[in-house]
């Protein structure tokens, strides 16, 4: 376990909501932000929302002292609206857009524009090689009829993938970012449960009290009579269950609380080590809306501030144990998730159907004109009528056709998501079982295969 | 250094042209690549273009005894057309789809619509963990004038950063696959240079003669009187210069490989080992147009097959100081990337410009029936006219729109792509200078950071 004296490491997470000319009082909450984290000298800031390289490079230049490093992520039309911020060196970076991510013609939701995506840095934080995430998530819209819940398992199952796939070799994962899930919404469960990521709020002994000395904590908790105390301090000083979205905000609009009055919590800081590094989340707070001697708040989400604890650590037994347990769980959120993106995939289908029937209405529509052009005399219509009527039936045969191929790309995405599910569950009922014939997709007959000689894992 | 007798690895690729109701003879070939497999039972298979599902699954039912593990790769319209099949346990797969890859209004080229991408398959080759690519990048079609020349270097990039963040944690890794560039253009220097897989036709000293046992040609290699015997045999059995686009194919359009009349080598299997695995290509072998006893070749592509010998190691001095003499290489090949990708980006941007006059022409042009609308006395122009001139311009103004949003989405990835360039390059300065202040692409000021207490790296 932990032999030396921890190092700290202090994260950032913030949704700006910088959409220019839509979004309240941009400018003047850029400057607010900037000054906070040019007071505040986290290690890592990750930002959300940052729409405009604009206001992007504000930051920036704002910063270069306090925060040299910085990488903003691009994709989609707008976006992808993801900015990272260092106090250390940023050695490499990668993108993976989420290749599901709502729909070009909801223009009013506007998500399939933000090209919303995972941001990897590779940062040095003093000799120790740090995974840094961030990400935004397709946001909820209407919880009882949610049009986007497969879209959004879809990307906490490619971004699960992501991160599983490219933190082998970290000494420590960071993620940060919004969700737009709730804490026990099942892509945050797929999450969390098979990439060994901890919730900081769940983690944390210290939720928002991060102002007091850890030692005077301990020594707190220590003595039964001081809880309440905490407790006190706690619902004072922080936003109650953590929540990030508040109806004390004065950004936020009420009506999209109901019916959680008390607030919803979506933006979150993740974490995990290593076999090297323990890393623990000694405290975590939150702002709380209004921001003390300014007449609004940063954002009309509340900001995450995280600070860790890093240990040196040989002992992985804890780790070993934990993983083990995890296995069913596992299993039963992957079943869970496979379930709801064959659900996705019906819809659609259905989806993709009407875009074929408008597509063969458009060309049965057209075939009125062409008739009417041939058969004079039946009709009085001029040569311009049948035109504008030819134009409109192409202008829905078009329409067809980009919808009929939008929704083929989506059945493609939902099917190599179920299909890569089902390895991941096949894999796990292996692990369960021990029985090597288990498998892929494709375990269809009862190969009798040579082995290699055997190479044997030495984990 | 190695210590045990070596397993064996045998590795499989092919390019199928498998575009039904275009593609020669597609049925009969499929056949003819099922009953090869079937017949070689090589450990793995890696196919490209694989576009029909249904073909996939006629693969799948005829290899369920020989390669019971399969996955096939679902991405874009039609696409990816990437399928594994593997003798071995498949225990995971994950797909990242290349962000640029041609216009969707090339219909006569149609990359666009196969949603070109690079899958990864984990297979547990006994014991070993072997992460397995599969990838197809765009096509080239004039050498001399590629207007994909950009898109094809990105796709590198983002294929080689998945490599790098992907592969760590792996046994041996192996990539296989149609990168539609030869040997020595800059995506596959990019590729090689950054990633350390090293190309299996270089590698192998016995190319194209797989057929003699191992123990066999090792006594020829000891006696010099038999050099001659080897080269006469390579150069009877094989494709000269390990070809893959050949003249004497019968699919093979002689025009495409003007002025490359031996033909061109652009399918490659790429291989590295890591600490605990050495990994050695044996022999490299690939098919040379006509089959025996077969009418016609299997595609129009030939295909490789790669032996590699498995050997422990603990030696890793050799890969340190090969990773040593790389950086240099990898700043220059880096570099000329950049160049590259910031040309795109000119050109892309122009393309932009045209978008955006093509809409702000279709509003003038829209002005016109509005401004006959209002003064009917200067005109005798019908309501139906107006309508029909309106409808034209909508659908131009459509037309212009989407393509805006197009090159919009190609800027971001192109700037996204040298950022990341940028970030590596300083990286690599840093390593090669040792100076702790280069890095970022932000790097402004002269931070006063204090540092936490070190964690030094023990690698």
């Amino acid at each position: 376990m932990a032999t030396e004296r921890p190092s700290r490491l202090r994260v950032f997470s913030l949704n700006c909501w910088g959409i220019r000319f839509f979004s309240q009082l941009c400018t003047q909450r850029y400057e607010m932000i900037g000054e906070l984290l040019c007071q505040e000298q986290h290690d890592i800031a990750l930002l959300q929302e940052v729409w405009s390289e604009r206001d992007f490079l504000f930051l920036k230049r704002k910063l270069s002292s306090s925060h040299p490093y910085t990488h903003y992520f691009k994709s989609g039309v707008i976006g992808s609206g993801l900015a990272v911020f260092s106090r250390h060196r940023i050695q490499d970076a990668l993108l993976y857009q989420y290749s599901l991510n709502g729909y070009p013609y909801m223009l009013r939701h506007g998500d399939w524009f933000g090209g919303k995506a995972v941001g990897l840095v590779i940062v040095d934080v003093s000799g120790l090689k740090a995974h840094v995430y961030v990400t935004h998530l397709h946001a909820e819209y209407s919880r009882a009829q949610d049009e986007y819940l497969s879209h959004r398992t879809v990307q906490s199952w490619e971004l699960l993938q992501f991160v599983r796939h490219t933190s082998c070799g970290a000494d420590l994962v960071v993620l940060g970012g919004d969700l737009n899930m709730h804490p026990q919404d099942l892509g945050n469960r797929l999450l969390r449960s098979h990439t060994g990521l901890r919730d900081c709020y769940t983690e944390t002994d210290t939720f928002d009290v991060s102002t007091l000395p850890v030692t005077c904590l301990f020594s707190l908790f220590a003595c039964p009579v001081f809880i309440g105390i905490i407790t006190v301090c706690c619902s004072r000083q922080g936003c109650e269950d953590g929540h990030t979205l508040i109806a004390d905000n004065h950004f936020t609009k009420k009506q999209d609380l109901v019916p959680f009055e008390k607030g919803i919590r979506i933006d979150y800081i993740l974490m995990k080590g290593s076999q090297r590094v323990t890393m623990k989340c000694e405290s975590l707070s939150t702002t709380k809306g209004p921001v003390a001697d300014k007449p609004f708040p940063y954002s009309d989400h509340e900001a995450l501030t995280a600070e860790f604890a890093l240990l040196h650590s040989e002992d992985s037994r804890q780790r070993g144990s934990s993983d083990t347990l995890a296995v069913s769980e596992q299993m039963e959120v992957v079943a869970e998730a496979r379930a709801l993106v064959k659900e996705g995939l019906c819809q659609t289908e259905a989806l993709r159907d009407k875009a074929m029937h408008l597509m063969f209405g458009a060309l049965l529509l057209l075939l009125l004109p062409l008739a009417m052009a041939f058969l004079p005399c039946s009709c009085s219509c001029s040569f311009s009528t049948l035109g504008l009527l030819g134009a409109v039936c192409m202008v829905l045969l078009l329409s067809g056709a980009l919808l009929y191929l939008l929704f083929t790309t989506h059945i493609k995405v939902l099917k190599e998501t179920e299909d890569q599910m089902m390895l991941t569950s096949n894999d796990l009922q292996t692990k369960l079982t021990g029985c090597q014939l288990s498998g892929s997709s494709s375990l269809d007959g009862s190969p009798e295969i040579q082995p290699l000689s055997p190479f044997k894992r030495e984990e």
